[in-house]
Parts: C-alpha cells; sequence; structure tokens
C-alpha cells in the first residue's frame, strides 16, 4: 500500500513534538501562565531589522518575475559570492563561491551532502550527544549511522572514535556549538581529530569526509574560539543555516560549501548539484536568497540568549542539579534525578516543566532544556524546577 | 570517493538548461536582440499585486520569531484550511485540511509522494510526452518509470497503458495541463482511465494511486474544462504549486493533498509526512505559507500567455509548420522539420533560435516552444522562424 519505514517515521511523532503538543494542551488547561516549556529549538529573538529592511526594498526595486522568479540550482551568483566573502573575511580560508551551494535549510544541505557522497556500504559517524535527525537523513541515503558514545563533558571522544572507524567510514558528522550539549569543541579537539581522520584516511586509501553542521556558529559565549573547520582539513563540506544566526528557521535558508582542497572539489560538487535535483530541491527560495546580499555580515543578538543561559544555570546548580556549562548554541543539559531519563521528563510535567530527555540524542540520563525562550519564564520557572528537586528528597 | 549517479545528474546539465546558458553567451556575444530564448519555464508575467500586499501587511503585523519562525512540519492550520476552503469550493469536491501537506514546490510534492508510496519492487506509469525529471524523481525512491508512448495528438494512450500496468504498478503519474504538450484531458479521458485503474487495482488486488501533478491548473485556454481527479477517483493524491499561478517558482511553494477518499487515507498522509522527515523538508517557506491565506484565491492572469499563444500557433502555421494546439499551460510542441529534432534544435540556434529537443520528454521528432516570453519577443523571432523553415527548402 505505502512505504512503511515512511508511515512509521510520520506517525512517530519525535519526543520533542509530543512534548510541544502536550504543553500546547496543558496551557489550555492550566492556563499559559503554568507551563514552562523548553522544548523547542525555535530562536526567541526577532530577526535583525536588516532582514526586514532587505525584504521590503528587494519588494520594492526587483522586477517580480526576477526576484520571485527561479535562480540557478546552485543559487545566485552574487549571492553566492556574499557568501564566500563573509566567509573568507571572517575565517580567512580560501573559499569559491562556485563551489557554494545555496540549500532549503541546514536539513536540506545535510540530506544532500550524504546523498552526494553516500556509497554502497558506507557508513557515517557521529559523536553522543547528538542531533537525533542524523540517523534519519544518513539512512535516507542507503548508508548507516555509527555513534561513538558521549563522554561525561561531551568533548570528543577519540580514542573511542578510532574503534569505529574502518574502511567503510564516509565521513563524520560535527556539531559544534553541539546540539543538544551546547558544548564547543576547541582547537585542541578538532586538531586531534583531523590527525585521526588524515591517519585513517591514508590508512584506507580514501578520504573521510569532515561534514561540519553549523547552525549555531555565532552563539556563543565568553568569546569562545569556534575553530574553522575548512582551517584544519582538507576534505570538509559545511552545512549552514541562518535559521538561528538570523533567527529565520521557517524560511529555510541556507548553504553547502564544499572546500576548495578537497579531493576532486570540483566533481564533488557536481555530485552535490545531483543529489539537491534528485531530492526535488529545485533551488533556496529566492527572495531569502537575495536579503543575504544585504544581511550575511549582520551580527547575531546572542545577548538575550547569554542572559537566560546565566540565569538558568546558575539558579540551577545552586538548587544542586548537576548540568553541563554551555559554551554555545542554546541548549542546556541537565542530569536526571533519576537512572531514567524519561521518567524524569514525565515527572517534570507534573510541574509544568516540559524537559527533552536525552535518549533519543544519545546522552542517556540526561534532558535538554532549550533556552530560546523569555527570560520571564525562565524566572517564573524557578519555584517549579525548585519543587522538582524537593520531590526526589521526600 | 562520492556517489557516481549524484555526479552524472549534476555534471550532465540538462538539454533546456544547456540551451539556456548557450543563449546567454550568444546574447553577450551577437546581442540581446539577436536570441529568441523559449527554453525555460519561467513565468513571464508578474505575482498578481495582492501577492506584494500581502508580504507586506505579514512583515509588518506579525511578530518576526511567529513569522519567520518553523511551522509544524505539515505546514500552518490556517494555511492548510485556505487550501482546502479553496478546493471545496472550486472543485466542490469533500477535502480534509488535516489531509494537506504544504511543500517546497511541486518538485518536493512529487518527491514526497513518491517516497511515501514506494515499496520493493514498484513501478510508476507516465504518459508521454512527459516532464523528464519525473524519472529522476521516481529512481530516487527505488521504484522505476514506465513511460506509456505518446499518441500523435498527445491524448492519452490507454489501450497501451493498460499493456503497461502489471501487479507493480504502484501509481500513475498525470500532468493535465501538460508540460510539454500543452494538452488538457478532458472528461471523457480522465472517466476512461480511471475505469481502467479501478478495473486494474481489482484485479491485482492492490489500489493504483494517481498523483496529479497540476502546477498548470489555472492556466487554460478557451474556456477548456480541466477534470479535478479527486471527483472522478479514490485513490488520488494532487501534487500543486503556486509557481505558475501565481508566478512565484523561485519561492517554492506548494501542497499535496492526500484524497480523503484514499485507501487508508490518515495512513497514508503519515507515510507523506515521514517522507518529508526522511528528505529534509522541516516545513514550507512560512512567509509564503502566510501569504496563501490572503492569495489562494487571486486569479491567474493567462491572457498575456494566451495573446503569446495564438500569436504563436497561427504564425508558426501560416508558415508550414505542424504545431499541436495547446489548450493550457505555456509550452507548444511543433514538429521538427527533420527526423533529429537535435540535429533540427542546433540548426535553430544558427537562426537564434532556442528551442528544446522532445527526446527527454518522450516526444521525438518534436521540440518544445515555452511561450512564457515577451510578446515582442516572439513578434521579433518570426523572421527567425520563417528563415529556418526555408532553410529545408533549399
Amino acid at each position: 500500500m505505502f512505504n512503511e519505514k515512511m508511515h512509521k517515521l510520520g506517525s512517530n511523532r519525535s519526543v520533542i513534538r509530543e512534548l510541544f503538543e502536550f504543553g500546547k494542551a496543558l496551557a489550555q488547561k492550566e492556563g499559559k501562565d503554568k507551563v514552562y516549556d523548553f522544548s523547542l529549538g525555535n530562536p526567541s529573538i526577532p530577526a535583525p531589522s536588516v532582514v526586514k529592511e532587505s525584504v521590503l526594498k528587494q519588494m520594492d526595486i526587483k522586477d517580480s518575475t526576477v526576484l520571485h522568479g527561479y535562480s540557478s540550482a546552485q543559487g545566485d551568483a552574487d549571492v553566492r559570492k556574499a557568501v564566500a566573502d563573509h566567509i573568507r573575511k571572517n575565517f580567512g580560508c580560501a573559499v569559491d563561491e562556485n563551489l557554494i551551494y545555496m540549500t532549503v535549510g541546514a536539513a536540506a544541505a545535510l540530506c544532500i551532502s550524504l546523498k552526494a557522497l553516500q556509497e554502497d556500504g558506507d557508513t557515517f559517524l557521529t559523536f553522543a550527544p547528538f542531533f537525533p535527525e542524523y540517523r534519519v537523513f544518513t539512512e535516507m541515503t542507503g548508508a548507516s549511522l555509527c555513534v561513538v558514545p558521549m563522554q561525561k563533558d561531551c568533548s570528543l571522544n577519540l580514542v573511542e572514535a578510532e574503534k569505529f572507524i574502518d574502511e567503510h567510514t564516509k565521513g563524520i558528522i560535527l556539531n559544534s556549538p553541539n546540539n543538544p550539549s551546547g558544548a564547543v569543541f576547541g582547537e585542541e579537539q578538532i586538531k586531534a581529530l583531523c590527525a585521526l581522520l588524515t591517519k585513517k584516511s591514508a590508512e584506507y586509501g580514501h578520504p573521510i569526509f569532515l561534514i561540519s553542521d553549523e547552525p549555531y556558529r555565532e552563539i556563543v559565549y565568553d568569546g569562545v574560539f569556534v575553530p574553522y573547520l575548512m582551517n584544519y582539513y582538507d576534505n570538509v563540506i559545511v552545512c549552514y543555516s541562518y535559521s538561528k544566526s538570523l533567527s529565520l528557521p521557517g524560511e529555510r535558508i541556507g548553504y553547502i560549501a564544499v572546500s576548495p582542497r578537497c579531493t576532486e572539489a570540483q566533481e564533488l560538487y557536481y555530485a552535490v548539484c545531483g543529489a539537491g535535483r534528485v531530492l526535488g530541491y529545485v533551488c533556496a527560495p529566492h527572495l531569502f536568497q537575495r536579503i543575504l546580499v544585504d544581511c550575511v555580515d549582520a551580527p547575531t543578538d546572542v545577548e538575550a540568549y547569554d542572559k537566560n543561559r546565566k540565569l538558568l544555570y546558575s539558579s540551577l546548580t545552586a538548587m544542586g542539579y548537576e548540568c553541563i556549562k554551555p559554551q554555545g548554541a542554546f541548549y542546556l543539559m541537565m542530569r536526571s534525578l533519576e537512572e531514567d531519563a524519561n521518567a524524569f521528563s514525565e515527572k517534570a510535567k507534573r510541574f509544568g516543566l516540559l524537559l527533552v530527555p536525552g535518549d533519543s540524542f544519545g546522552a542517556c540520563g540526561f534532558v535538554r532544556i532549550s533556552y530560546c525562550v523569555s527570560y520571564d519564564m525562565i524566572c517564573r520557572s524557578l519555584p517549579a524546577f525548585e519543587a522538582l528537586k524537593k520531590s526526589y528528597s521526600l
């Protein structure tokens, strides 16, 4: 009748979506002020004003048939140049606009990159904790995903990674700043990972690609440094999205940047174009491509998130919760007060707290708290966290 | 290194794209007024003014974090309701907004529908002439595409179709008004097709789906009637796009409507949701979802296309060319003056005429002429068509 796998993926809503729907129902029953929804990763700060200005300008000056017409499949040339200029200026590496491919957000960028790389028998690797859709996207291509177990501090577990890499390993999906942990992998870790991949590529006689999923690149705190992977390794594919940096998740705009230092970079780029075509991505939404010419350098307002982070981290640790201090993104991982984080999440619901159990992220015993919410809601939620804690010491 | 199939699909540009690029180069060399580009299907009329008004209104009144935030994966509820209301009002059939899934254009709608349906060993059928990407999208899912050969008048070849349908046939992709022929399949043909599918579904003990790819639905001439398939058959999935009707091809907005009369419609809808998830379509672009609430009933301005159609058809037939008179869309099929339409297309280039050879559409011996161009360009191109004709009578 229809594809069973698709049916299963469509009918089993993700844990996050379930929690969100539960919260909506609870708010209707108990009142909105009784629900503290920390489930979703939807930016809580508005898009920078230059976005609106640019949209209005484009709508005003551009011929409708051009503005809303098809762009070339890889994106408008001047948009790709603006993106490449931004990368060159900010990260000092030699990217090529002709190796940039505009995408319908980061999910599309990942699907297309994986589809472009995948050959029979391939596996991709990622490090726990990880974004659960990596598994869905990887398996869609016919490849499988290996997950390197989580380290206590959420740093890269390279000793374990080495055991997982074999002749079938086509690439590593890296996500820094990380969802769900908020970890940023520093230069030392990145250098060690790249050394490992260089060694293993030589050992197996084929490149192992580093696929950098970096929608949270600009959202970092305390001036922490995020190494730009193309400066450390040759076979890098960057998957980027403006969902978080410009607060435009619903507009689905991002890109793939194939490093010019990749083995056969031009041919790999063709494979990216083919994968985009095969998956039905005709072009990235054109109006939101165009605005990038004006907005690509717009600074991300991380202050609001940082204020939330500080309040939440300091309050929760003061209450006696064990938290991993986030250095980036807008997620905080907190240890569950019982072994089963699902049971803990269920219990938290009774206090109006919606916390995502970490199991699907490969972080058993933890919950993820999304703090892209209003400061006010965090303030109001603190007594609930207090009461939840108390309920475990009775 | 990377996926060979993707590489091939990305490096071999489509014939249409090749022609378009050739035209750009020729225009630079010989002057823009010497090139008559009939290659692309990019709407030549601007989006209706209500689109701009709606965008400006949305940007003005809506909270940025909501307007540009994620929508639910299937699309905003009120947007789906507006789409369903439009269908109910215009086609008098009982659709359900909870069986509508907003998509990133019609290509995504097709990919998602095919992926949702596909099981091991499945084939899909389509009628020549057909849009060549159907093959790419079908094969992406793991299924194969059977093409029923073209009839001289581009009507549905049901005698041949019956021979192609077997126990592996999962569905038929139908495209009316048709790209590239401009044909509209009338009620008699549709009834006969549906009767055949009903008979074959019973014979093989499983539903054969009718996948209606209808981005040109509103672009019809001389008051021709386009039957709404849900009124004629149970197992219908409609794939729609606002690319042509609202002249928004670059913004990638469309939908899938699963007929409530489908066998296990709700379960099939879940499979659609799963397929959208797997292919990386997080949600359809949100701003252009929102404007549909205002624009879903905006009339399509077909007058300009009709004027082009009449001029082109009457002029070419007067010159002695054999043309299939289009009843819809903005394409006209003209018989090649030599057996090999590729050679004919090559020769036409010497006269500045960019005509797409029909081979990849399953229409050997024909060229496709896209008349979504300026009336002025058609006028200026006529002497070139005359000269091309003459060159064959020397």
